[in-house]
This record gives structure tokens, C-alpha cells and sequence, in this order.
């Protein structure tokens, strides 16, 4: 019990406690309002440019010890910093996020059920959207303007290393949103501290979903220590199959994209199957483009054989369960399609999988087969993401199965209701055979 | 990790990973071979008529001391019983799952995403679901062709108390499966002991759903004590909200039959909210329809005084949080329409919630603001349910906001899969800008 009073002390709790009271507002939030308190936010980020940049500035300035000392990588040093360029591209994105579509209200599906009994299925928000991310600042107006479109009370915690930054753009987001009297105050609050993620994971009567956005173990401590629905993915261990049919051209494009073009990122492959009935002919080729990209192959016994350098270095089990997210990648030759599915369907992440192959009906039999959020056909597993699928946004990669699977977009914010509209209809009537039901679709 | 191998004696980690196997070759099941499936297990059922009647008395036979015991409630003991009539029912609703439109390989969304660039949105199973019932055989028939039909592998627990008959049941069903080389053994696999539903919980890598059909203190403990997404609902709190411009007929209608219909179900009515303006006319209507039907009602301190029955019951905050599932319904008089969204939003269960109104205006409000899986205008609450919805099955009604809301149809039991077919298209270029996305709508 003298724990709880320590705890009640922590803002999470209050937070979320208001954040519930402010989704209900901002569930019957017009469109028009929506749209307009989007594109003041983006005006102002614009205007409040320079306050931006100097809080940045801190950030920068206190992460660059960190670096030299090797506490802090380059790529995230880079996450962190931005520049008028950067500003100038929040502020775009929200104003993208405001020209897409309005996604609460729609009619799902529409059923008379019978005379004037007509039961409406429309999307709504979810309620409370709870974001936790690292570093990278553009995150705050990203996330606050997708959860603002679709109706959602938003907590924030963004990265201690970026806290400067944050601040400023969680301050100038509250005062765009203060000019329109429509919006509750506690349409966005930000949280700072680890004590009020550990808070925040306990809270799932407060909060509907949660969004981690960083590390793998990170992804994993959030989804292990709360009972609130998580959106996203652990690990990112993708393959690419070379089948027997491949069209060899294709198989080095897609293989050699896969892996070479963006290593760090959950969608580029991480082990690449091939067919031994054309592993002769591919092998070589591949393995030419890997040397040049300065890709470290890790082979199975007979991709060792097989390659001629018997020198290179041996793959093993740990290999297959590896998101190297680097320029390393694992080559495994298999005998057939099967073998292949039973791979990855072993030790995949359920992510994004690619066959390579000019037979459909290998093609089909992979795609049906394997259990993954996203299966490709002579296509780079690079794909799977929300821009490039036409979403106009991105939440994350989901490789849950139930509500969002592959990439999210705005719609992951979204639920439905059933409205049901009659004229004092009772299930009596019914029991008694004065009335039955027609179930009419009219959508 | 003794532990571990007591733990490896439980056949609910061989089943699950059985189930597991089994259900990446369900997935690419024709319709064809799951609806013959379906209509043969139905024929099966009929002619094992005596076999199911036989194990079923048997059942009954242990049951009948528990009932006079006071061990078993009467309702409980009618749901065990099953008949000759009972079995043709089962056979029917098999037959009905059969005839439904196959849920699978449905695109729920095609976009060019460029030339020769598809991607589809493509309805799939979930994979293994769980599923844990008391009392009522007619659960297995009926949750086994729900699963069938929708290619995934089934996992069952019935209660203890109807062993022999779900016994028999099960094996029926594997029996009529058997006709079909395709379908894996594993498709359904029966689980009895307390025990193994304490191991079925943690094997959140094996099985993607639980559905627990029982009481609110069974489906609570599930859900607190597994990470497996769990489909379903603790309890049903529901509302009737009489508004000032109510028709009275309609409300007197819509609130009797809201509570009197069946109680005993978690879409009745707990509670009766009545506008203080309407409360003169509308109560003496509703009390006299309560009382001749054995209704108890427990008032609010301006009901009390209001009904002339000042020695009614109380009500106390208990009773806005309580699920009677009999027939007692709490009443409170309220002045105005935020009042009543304010204690529904409070005290309601987040299930069924109904206003009769002539005031449409009033009635958007109601619907928009109230956070509910069905909201309701002129209807008694009664409706919420996949039946009357028209879903043609239904696998139970989810409070939850993350994948199925509501009334659940076959549909809850599938997620989607992307689909990407391509022409050996990379990543590198779109970067490089040889390549531009068009991200044209198909469907």
C-alpha cells in the first residue's frame, strides 16, 4: 500500500485519466475541425522553426559526448538532429496526414434488418493511443497528427536523448490546438520519464493501444509487461526464396535490393534460400554482387561447396534466427519448395517473405503457405511499408494477427461501433412470430 | 526446471503444436473440401444420433445428484441435456455454417501499386484458436464447423460436466474429417483437464486466439493470465436511456423488453436512466409493466420518492456496476442527456447501450459519445447479437476495441495476409527515382 501512494504520484496515472476524459470529447470532433487544427499545427511549427532548432541544438550538444564515448551510435546521433529542412518536412507531413481521407464515420457495412431496423457498422477511434519512441524528434508530429486525424487522445514519451526537442514540438502542437475550443487540452500530453512507461504499461483500463517504436528488446519488454494491446514487431527476419523457376535476372535484382539496399531497417532480408537445382547458376552471380556490396555471406555446408570458398564463413542455427539488420546475410540451399516454406515458416518472424520464380503455381502454393503479414512474388521485401503500399502514413509494422497485420496505417486507430436505429423494436416480437427478420444488405 | 517436465507430461503442448502444423496446411484447404467436410460431419451427427443421446445421459445421470445437491443450477443442468431434437439441431447449424460464404482468399482491397506492381489484401485463417466452453455439447458441433469453415485448427475444452457427451462429439467430427485425405488430423483436437487450460494459456507462440464462452469470473481469468489475444466480454452492463423527448409507448417497449425478455443474458439491462423531465409520466408505466412481470427494482433517492413506493430498495453504487442476469434492474432519474453519457461512460460495461428518443439530435450524441461496442436509438439491447445481426453464426460478443467489436461472426476468426506480385521490382529504383509509384485503386 505505501507503494501506491509513490505511484500515484507518477503524471502517467493523471494523464491518462484525462486523456480518457478527452477521447470521449474528441470522438464527435467534426472533420472540418480536424482538418483545420492540422494545418494551424503545421503553420506554426513553421513559424516556430528557430525555437526548434535551438532546443535541438541542446540535444545535439549533450549527445555528442555520448558519441565520441561510443554511448550513443552515429546513425542515432543522426536520428536526432534536424534542421529548417527537417521542420519544413514536419510540417509537410502533417499537412499530408490532413489531406487524407476522413477515417471515422465511415459506413463499414449497412444491414436493414428489418422495416425501420437498420444497423449501421461505422468506424470510430480507438480512444487512447499511448506512443513510446526513440530518438528521432519528427516522431512527435508524425504521431500527434495521425491520432489528431483520427479522433484519438494521445500520451507521448519520447527518448530522453531528445527531450529538449521534444518539449518545444509537444508545446507548439498544445498551443496550435488551444486556438480551437472544440479540442480538449488534453488532446496530446507528454510523458519523460522510464517510472512513467512502467506506469503506463499497467494502466489498460486508461489506454487502448500502445505503440513502441524502437529496439526489438524493447518491443519485447512492452509487449511482456502489460496487458494493453501492443502494434508492432519484435524482429524483423525476412527471406528470399530462389525457386528451381526463378528467371535469374529477377533473383539477383530482388535478392541482392533485399539485403544491400537499406540493411538496418525490419524489412530487408536476412536469409536467402536457394533452390539446389539452381544454385550452379545463381550462386556465382549473387555472391559476385554481395563481394562488391561488401555483404558478409554466412553459407550452409553445401553453399560453402557450392561457392568455392571454402573459407567463407559457416552458417549455423543461431544464423537462421538472426536479424543481423547489417550487411551480413545467411545462404541456405534447399531441395525443394517445401523445404523452403518449412524454413521460414520455422524460423521467420512472420514479417515479409519473397519467392522468386517464373512457375504461379509454386508462387501461390509459397504465398498461401507461409504464415506471414506479407508474401511476395518477384518483388524486393524492401516493399513492405506504409508509403510505399499508399497508406500516406505509417504507425509501424504489425506481426500480430489480430486487429492491424503488415503495415499500419492511419486505420490502425480506428475501431467501429454497431449503431442500430429502429423505432421501439423488441426481441419479444420477434420471439412471438409477430415479426421477423429480412437482413437486407444495403452495403 | 522439474517443473519443466511435470509440465511436458500436459498434452496441451503437443496438441497446440500439433495444431500448429496442422494449421499452415488448413490454410490452403479448397472451399470445396471444407464445405463437403462440414455437410458430411452433419450426416455423421445425425446418424450417431443414439451414440451422442447415450454418452449424453450418462452425463446427465452424474449431473442430477449435483442439481439436487444444490451443486448445479437448474439452467445449467437444461444446457447439459441434449435430445434427438437437440442433435438434428446440432446437423443443422452445421449444415448453415457450410452454406455461408467461404470468409477465405476474399480481397479486401486491390491497388496497382505501379506497372506490373499488385498489391492484394487477402482475407486468411488466424491459425490455431482456442476455445473453452461450459456445460452445452451443442458448443462443439458448432465451434468446430465455425473453425473449419474458416481453415483454422481447433483447439477445444468443454466442461468436465459434459465429458462423455463432448467426448463422443469430438470423435464424430475427427471421424468425418477422416474421409478427407486433405484435411491434417490435428484440425481438432480435444483438451480435458483443468490443467491443460492452465498450460494453454502460456503457449502464446502456438495459438493466436482464446475464446472463453462461461461466466464473467472465467472469461476474467483468462484474460488475466494469458498473453494470448483473448475474443470476448467479462460482463454486460447495459443501459436504457428514456430522454425527455421519448415516446412513451416506445420506451415502456423498449425498456421491458431491454430487461424482461431473457435476463439471464449478458445483453439485457441493468439499468434504466430516465430524464427527470419525462420521469413523471414515463415511471408509473414502467414500474406497473416490472411488477406484474416479478420485476425487483432498486431506485435511485428521486425514484423512490417519485414512484410512491418509498420502502423500494435502494439503490447504491453497487448496483451501477452490477451485472444481475435476473430479474433486478436499478433505475436513476437524471436531468439531463450528458448526465446519462456521463454514467454510462462511468459505469457501463462498454457492451450494449439504448436511448428511445424522438430527438434525433439527442439520439447522434447518445451514439457518438458513448463508448460501446452497440449503441442503440429506439431499440431494446436485446438485439446485440450475431443472429439478429445477421451474421449467420456467431462466436460471442467482444467488449474489446482491437479486431472484432461486438456481435462476432465467422469473420473474427480470420485475419488478412499482402500479397505482393511483382516482376523482379527493388527498392532501389523508386530511391533513385528510374521509377515512380502510381498507388492506383483496383478495389
Amino acid at each position: 500500500m505505501t507503494g501506491n501512494s509513490q505511484l500515484a504520484q507518477s503524471p502517467a496515472i493523471e494523464f491518462a485519466g484525462r486523456a480518457r476524459v478527452a477521447a470521449l470529447q474528441m470522438a464527435t470532433l467534426s472533420d472540418e475541425v480536424r482538418r483545420a487544427a492540422l494545418l494551424a499545427a503545421a503553420d506554426l511549427l513553421e513559424r516556430r522553426s528557430a525555437d526548434i532548432l535551438a532546443a535541438n541544438a541542446l540535444d545535439c550538444k549533450a549527445a555528442s559526448p555520448l558519441v565520441e564515448q561510443g554511448q550513443m551510435s552515429g546513425a542515432m546521433f543522426k536520428r536526432l538532429q534536424t534542421s529548417e529542412r527537417g521542420v519544413k518536412d514536419m510540417a509537410a507531413h502533417v499537412r499530408g496526414v490532413a489531406a487524407l481521407d476522413d477515417p471515422l464515420g465511415r459506413e463499414l457495412a449497412v444491414t436493414a434488418l428489418d422495416d425501420d431496423l437498420t444497423l449501421y457498422k461505422v468506424s470510430c477511434p480507438l480512444g487512447v493511443v499511448a506512443v513510446i519512441f526513440e530518438s528521432r524528434p519528427d516522431a512527435v508530429p508524425q504521431v500527434a497528427s495521425l491520432a489528431l486525424r483520427s479522433g484519438n487522445a494521445l500520451l507521448l514519451k519520447g527518448g530522453s536523448e531528445a527531450e529538449h526537442t521534444n518539449t518545444v514540438l509537444t508545446a507548439i502542437w498544445r498551443e496550435a490546438l488551444a486556438a480551437f475550443p472544440e479540442i480538449p487540452r488534453d488532446a496530446v500530453n507528454a510523458l519523460y520519464t522510464r517510472e512513467d512507461i512502467k506506469q503506463l504499461l499497467s494502466l489498460d483500463h486508461q489506454i487502448d493501444l500502445i505503440i513502441p517504436r524502437g529496439s526489438q528488446a524493447f518491443v519485447d519488454y512492452i509487449s511482456r509487461n502489460s496487458r494493453i494491446p501492443v502494434l508492432g514487431h519484435g524482429s524483423g527476419v525476412c527471406h528470399v526464396f530462389v525457386d528451381q523457376s526463378a528467371d535469374l535476372r529477377k533473383a539477383v535484382a530482388v535478392a541482392f535490393d533485399s539485403k544491400v539496399q537499406y540493411p538496418a531497417v525490419c524489412n530487408a532480408a536476412e536469409t536467402l534460400l536457394i533452390h539446389s537445382a539452381i544454385a550452379p547458376a545463381f550462386l556465382p552471380q549473387i555472391l559476385q554482387g554481395f563481394a562488391e556490396a561488401g555483404v558478409e555471406v554466412r553459407g550452409c555446408p553445401r553453399t560453402l561447396a557450392l561457392s568455392g570458398q571454402p573459407h567463407m564463413v559457416p552458417a549455423t542455427d543461431t544464423d537462421w534466427e538472426t536479424e543481423y539488420s547489417d550487411l551480413i546475410i545467411s545462404v541456405k540451399i534447399v531441395d525443394s519448395l517445401q523445404e523452403a516454406i518449412d524454413h521460414i515458416n520455422r524460423w521467420g518472424s512472420k514479417h515479409t517473405e519473397s519467392i522468386v520464380t517464373e512457375d504461379p503455381k509454386a508462387a501461390a502454393e509459397f504465398m498461401d503457405r507461409i504464415d506471414a503479414a506479407n508474401v511476395y512474388h518477384n518483388v524486393s521485401t524492401r516493399f513492405s511499408d506504409g508509403f510505399r503500399y499508399g497508406f500516406g502514413a505509417e504507425l509501424g509494422i504489425s506481426t500480430g494477427k489480430l486487429h492491424a497485420r503488415g503495415p499500419v496505417g492511419m486505420d490502425g486507430l480506428t475501431t467501429y461501433k454497431y449503431k442500430l436505429i429502429g423505432n421501439g423494436h423488441t426481441v419479444a416480437s420477434y420471439n412471438r412470430g409477430e415479426r421477423s427478420f429480412k437482413h437486407r444488405k444495403i452495403k
